[in-house]
């Protein structure tokens, strides 16, 4: 950690990383303009916090070719945790900007689209949910939605990493309000390691809020992992998992279909969002249901009324019924791999 | 045009502009690495084509703050016509890339969704629709689209600039095959005095398939363009325009909504779809109709039937009636806008 400069292998943009200082903020550390005198240290991993002068790349394998720029105004923090590095930075239009191991995971200006399709999608396909499990998601922002639902009688959620619960709450408080519900119970640990402890069926939906299939959530994307949220789930109990785009990932997208084909026996399907800020400005969800009682995701049961929401929480700016229904519309290049995919 | 490379007034992205040669190829120039020795240049268009060491960034006023980049292999071609820089070149992941003023037209990889989107959204809302005109779309991959119509009779177009339609068939064989169809009659020149000149009522169908409201297209966004239009329309025919993000462009689109409601008396619509190279990854289309027999967009009566389909076309790859009719579901924050615009 020494050079302050790499190369990213493969590419030939010039990235800067900012000096780590493990754990410590660095609050209020500018974003310098030189570039030069970096040294080419190959041994870098792709998912450094990657800084062009003045500006955060988005640079991945998981999509080649292609790099998403936010423009920075101010670094606010920058650590690396047990897991992974963490960053967060001031962007000049998208407000603050979370980064996980050089991923974007979500910035102020759009993070209601993915937070609120990837929670009301299974909440308000079933009636009355009152046991919710959240794998992941320790920025809160699931948990802020999931706490809309006045049904709802308790929220686990199991984030592997303390620092990016610490730093949502320190630098997101409109997304960390998630915590503040009495309902949440955080456990900090493996997700796997959780759901194989919780007891069979006692879970109504289970949302698995996790970042790309490199990395510490790796085995949330395996067939394991789905096995052990079946297990987790009632009769007719939902999940919904990040699944990647369907414009840059349909190689991963067909696998995991066809795994939870596999082991969901309810119902399996694929719907999508759009994300300005993700990759290809879309990611798409899995949502499935166990055996028991039927659940038809593509109409929804359960709509959110503005009545029972907290009143200490901004109103939805992106779900509505309609978008609900509509996420389910594939493009005919996707619909065509889903839905012959382990059928 | 003496300097080779500029800074983008309001970043601070060294950009590098290969040297162009006016309306002459350059094929077969390689893009090179070296970035230093670049003049601040002020006076530059921010819409100059600007390439990074090996990757084009596509940097705008129109999306501050944000810029996507795409790896270059090569650069194809590099021209200036009367009305724009021209520019085509291979990337490493989605195909070759057409790109005027410094702004991506359209990929091999995604052009799919914007074509066949902008093109069925309103031909298979009204039935049989039989003379259709096309303002703009120079690059001919709404006319291939607009030519999987069996009742279609005759497809004007109206392109400004004579350069694009040449780089179109030259570089984008599977997008200006559109060209090919015998219905195809093609006019170089302003499309809003062609407009002025056609008989009024004689088109069931105007597709605006423009750039963005700064240069050439700029008069395609106004209250007057949007009005002979409507003359050109028969009573109950149909435009589909190019309208911008809800991400990015909300106060554009609030206007050209309001100017829509005063002109056109059937009905007044907004749709989008994901085009992963656009800006936030995203666009969208008004869908308006003349008063006369009643249109109802959200609900397709005149699907594209796959035996009906010149067989010397590829498949559909994007557009099916369900995707249509998904487009016109917004999220709450434009719904609320939109639908209050001008009413």
């Amino acid at each position: 950690m020494a050079d302050e400069c790499a190369f990213v292998k493969g590419t030939e943009l010039p990235l800067k990383r900012p000096r780590q200082e493990e754990g410590e903020k660095s609050a209020g550390m500018e974003v310098t303009n030189h570039s030069n005198g970096c040294s080419n240290n190959e041994k870098e991993s792709p998912y450094i916090s990657s800084v062009l002068p003045g500006w955060f790349s988005e640079i991945s394998p998981l999509w080649p070719g292609e790099a998403h720029s936010l423009k920075v105004e101010k670094i606010l923090f920058q650590g690396k945790s047990d897991y992974q590095n963490v960053m967060v930075f001031q962007s000049s239009t998208y407000g603050k900007v979370l980064v996980l191991d050089g991923v974007i995971q979500l910035t102020e200006r759009d993070e209601c689209a993915y937070q609120e399709m990837i929670t009301h999608l299974p909440l308000c396909s079933i009636p009355n949910p009152k046991k919710v499990l959240v794998i992941g998601g320790g920025d809160g922002g699931v948990l802020r939605e999931v706490s809309r639902h006045s049904s709802v009688e308790q929220i686990d959620i199991c984030e592997i990493d303390k620092m990016v619960v610490e730093v949502a709450k320190q630098f997101f408080p409109d997304v960390a309000v998630g915590y503040e519900d009495p309902r949440v119970n955080l456990h900090i640990g493996d997700g796997v390691a959780f759901l194989k402890n919780v007891p069979a069926g006692i879970y109504d939906a289970v949302i698995v809020d996790s970042s790309d299939p490199i990395g510490p959530a790796q085995e949330l994307f395996e067939k394991p992992f789905f096995e052990t949220i079946a297990r987790a789930l009632r009769p007719g109990g939902v999940v919904s998992t990040q699944a990647e785009s369907i414009w840059l990932h349909m190689h991963i997208i067909e696998e995991i279909v066809a795994n939870c084909r596999q082991i969901f026996k309810g119902s399996v399907n694929y719907a999508w969002t759009t994300v300005p800020t993700y990759p290809s400005g879309m990611i798409g969800f899995m949502l499935c249901s166990t055996e028991g009682p039927a659940v038809d995701f593509k109409n929804p049961i359960n709509p959110i009324d503005d009545e029972s929401e907290p009143k200490t929480l901004a109103p939805l700016k992106f779900y509505n019924s309609e978008i609900h229904q509509a996420s389910f519309c594939l493009p005919s290049f996707a619909k065509r791999v889903i839905e012959s995919k382990g059928k």
